[in-house]
C-alpha cells in the first residue's frame, strides 16, 4: 500500500501523519512551529523531520501540506500567514524538490472541509458548508462534491463577515466580525466578563484570574452546570446559527458542517446554533432546512484532508 | 434559425421574448400578471397569449420560463410565489403538454444570472456573484461557470442575509436584512425620511408627498445634483458593498455583476459599493479584490437567461 502524509503546519505546532486511504491516523510525529519571525528553513527544517520520522525510512509517495495561511488558487506558495514565516514562497516546489516525493498545498480549512466532505459528515453530499470553530472561524465551501476554492484561494473566510455594524473590533482591523460573537474567543470573552459579577465555578478554574480564562475551562464548567458557561455556550451558539442563516441564504448547502475545537461541545454548541438557523433563515417553512452536523473528525481532520489532496 | 421564446412572469406582468442566441431580443409580447389569487389558468392563458403573440404563428421549438418565485431543485414546479397563484405547481409539465413543445422553469433572479454569466458582465468568468436590486435584493451564485441552485433550488436570496441585528423589520418576517438597507425601497425610504427637513427637489417631484416618492424620481434628483437623493445612493450603495464584503469574502467570485432597476444608477450607486467592499473585505491588501461591474441586461435580463436555458 502506498505511504501517504498529511501535515497540518500550524502556528503553534507541526502534526505529520501517515494516513490510509479511510482517513484512519497510522502514525504521527510532532514538532514545534519555530515562530512567525525565524528563517524559512527553520520551519522547512521541522517540517521535514516531522515527515521523516512518520515515514521511518519508508518511500514516501505523496505528502499534502496543509497551511494556517492563505495558499495561491494553484496550490504552490504560501501567500500570507499571520503566525508562520512564509510570505509569497514557493512551498509547494521547493519541498517537491528537497523531499523528492509529490507534495501538494492547500489552506488548513479546506484541508479540513476536504476531509468532511469526501470521508466524514459531508460524504454523501454534493453542496455543503463546512465551518470551523476554534479560536475564530474558519471554513470552506463545498460545490459539486469539492472545495470551492475562489479567484485568490480566500473563498470560506466566514469569520470576517461583517454582523454586527460598529461592534466589536476584530484583528483583521475591521469591526462586529462574526468571529467577534462566535468563536473560541468569544466564548471565554463572554464567560470571563461574567466573572466576579456572578456566581459561577469558572471564578476557581481560572484561579480568580479571568484573563486566564481558556476554552476548554468553560467547556468543563458548562458539563457541571455552570449557569455562566452554559449561558456563554448558548449565547455563542445562537450567533453560529444568526451567521449560519445568512450562508445558508445565499447557498442553499444540503448539510452543514461545524468542526473546530469549539464544536467538541457537541450539541451544547449546535443546538442553540439550529434554533437560531431555523428562526433566521429565509422561506424556512417553504424549505428543507439544511442538518447542522457535528464534524467527524477533530484535531485530525487538517492532516487527514491533505492526505486526500496528496492522493489526487 | 430555431425559435426559442423567454417568458418572464413578474409580479405586475409578463413578458415573453424572441430571443436570438446572441441575446438580442427580436420581438416581444406582454400581458399583465393577473394577481396572485386567481385561479392558475388566468395566468397560464396570459402566458400562453404571450408566447402566440411573439410565435405569430410560427413552430416554436422550446419556451425557458424565468418566474418570480421558488423553483424546486427539479425545475419542475414554483413552489410558492407572493405575487403569483403558483403553490405547487407543476408548471414545466403542464405546459409542455399544453404548447407541445420543450418547456424549462427556473427562478427569475438565476435566469437574470445565467444571461449574465453566458452573454453578459461576467461571461469570462467561472465564478461570480450576481446581485439583482430592484425593489428588495436578489440574485444568484454562479461557479464553475454556472448557475449554483441550491438543495431547494433557493440560493442566492441575499436580501435577506441580516446585516443589523434588531434593525428594520423585514417582509420576510425578520429584522436588519440587508434589503432594508440596500434596494430600491431603501432608497426611496432613506430619501424619503429626509424630505420636509432638508431642502430637496425632492419634495417637488413627488407633489409634497413623501409616501408617493419613487425610486426614477431619487434617481432623476441625484442627476440634477440634489444632495438628499445623492446622499441617498451613497447610503445604499455603501450598505451594497458591506453585504458585498460579507458574499465575497465566504465566496472568493472573480466578478460581481450588479442588475436589477436600480442598477440603472450606475456608478452613482456603484462607486460608495467598490469604496466599501475594498474597505470592509478581509485581507483587502493582499488578495485581487472582485470588480464591481453593472450588469449588460436591463429588465429583459430574465427572458434573455430564460432563453439561454431554453436553448440548453
Amino acid at each position: 500500500m502506498s505511504l501517504v502524509i498529511g501535515v497540518d503546519v500550524g502556528g503553534t505546532k507541526v502534526l505529520a501523519a501517515e494516513v490510509d486511504p479511510d482517513g484512519t491516523v497510522v502514525r504521527t510525529g510532532r514538532r514545534t512551529t519555530p515562530g512567525r519571525r525565524v528563517d524559512v528553513r527553520l520551519l522547512e527544517r521541522a517540517l521535514t523531520e516531522a515527515v521523516e520520522e512518520v515515514a521511518a525510512g519508508r518511500p514516501v509517495d505523496a505528502v499534502g501540506l496543509a497551511a494556517a495561511g492563505f495558499v495561491d488558487p494553484e496550490g504552490e506558495r504560501v501567500m500570507f500567514a499571520p503566525h508562520l514565516p512564509w510570505r509569497g514562497e514557493p512551498v509547494r516546489d521547493r519541498l517537491t524538490e528537497r523531499w523528492g516525493t509529490r507534495v501538494v498545498l492547500d489552506n488548513d480549512a479546506n484541508c479540513a472541509a476536504r476531509a468532511e466532505c469526501v470521508l466524514g459528515a459531508a460524504r454523501v453530499t454534493r453542496t455543503a458548508l463546512v465551518v470551523t470553530m476554534g479560536t475564530g472561524i474558519g471554513g470552506a465551501v463545498v460545490v459539486g462534491g469539492d472545495v470551492h476554492r475562489g479567484l485568490n484561494g480566500m473563498a470560506g473566510e466566514f469569520g470576517h463577515m461583517q454582523v454586527v455594524p460598529d461592534g466589536h473590533p476584530c484583528e483583521c482591523g475591521g469591526r462586529g466580525c462574526w468571529e467577534q460573537y462566535s468563536s473560541g474567543n468569544a466564548l471565554v470573552r463572554y464567560a470571563a466578563a461574567r466573572i466576579g459579577h456572578e456566581p459561577t465555578m469558572l471564578e476557581e478554574l481560572c484561579s480568580g484570574h479571568p484573563e486566564q480564562l481558556a476554552g476548554p475551562m468553560v467547556t468543563e464548567a458548562a458539563e457541571a452546570g455552570d449557569l455562566v458557561a452554559r449561558q456563554a455556550f448558548a449565547s455563542v451558539g445562537s450567533w453560529l446559527g444568526v451567521g449560519l442563516a445568512n450562508l445558508v441564504a445565499a447557498l442553499d448547502p444540503e448539510v452543514v458542517v461545524i468542526g473546530g475545537g469549539v464544536s467538541a461541545a457537541g450539541d451544547r454548541l449546535l443546538e442553540p446554533a439550529r434554533t437560531a438557523l431555523a428562526r433566521s433563515l429565509v422561506g424556512a417553512p417553504h424549505r428543507v432546512v439544511p442538518p447542522v452536523l457535528r464534524a467527524r473528525f477533530g484535531p485530525e481532520a487538517g492532516v487527514v484532508g491533505a492526505a486526500i489532496l496528496a492522493r489526487g
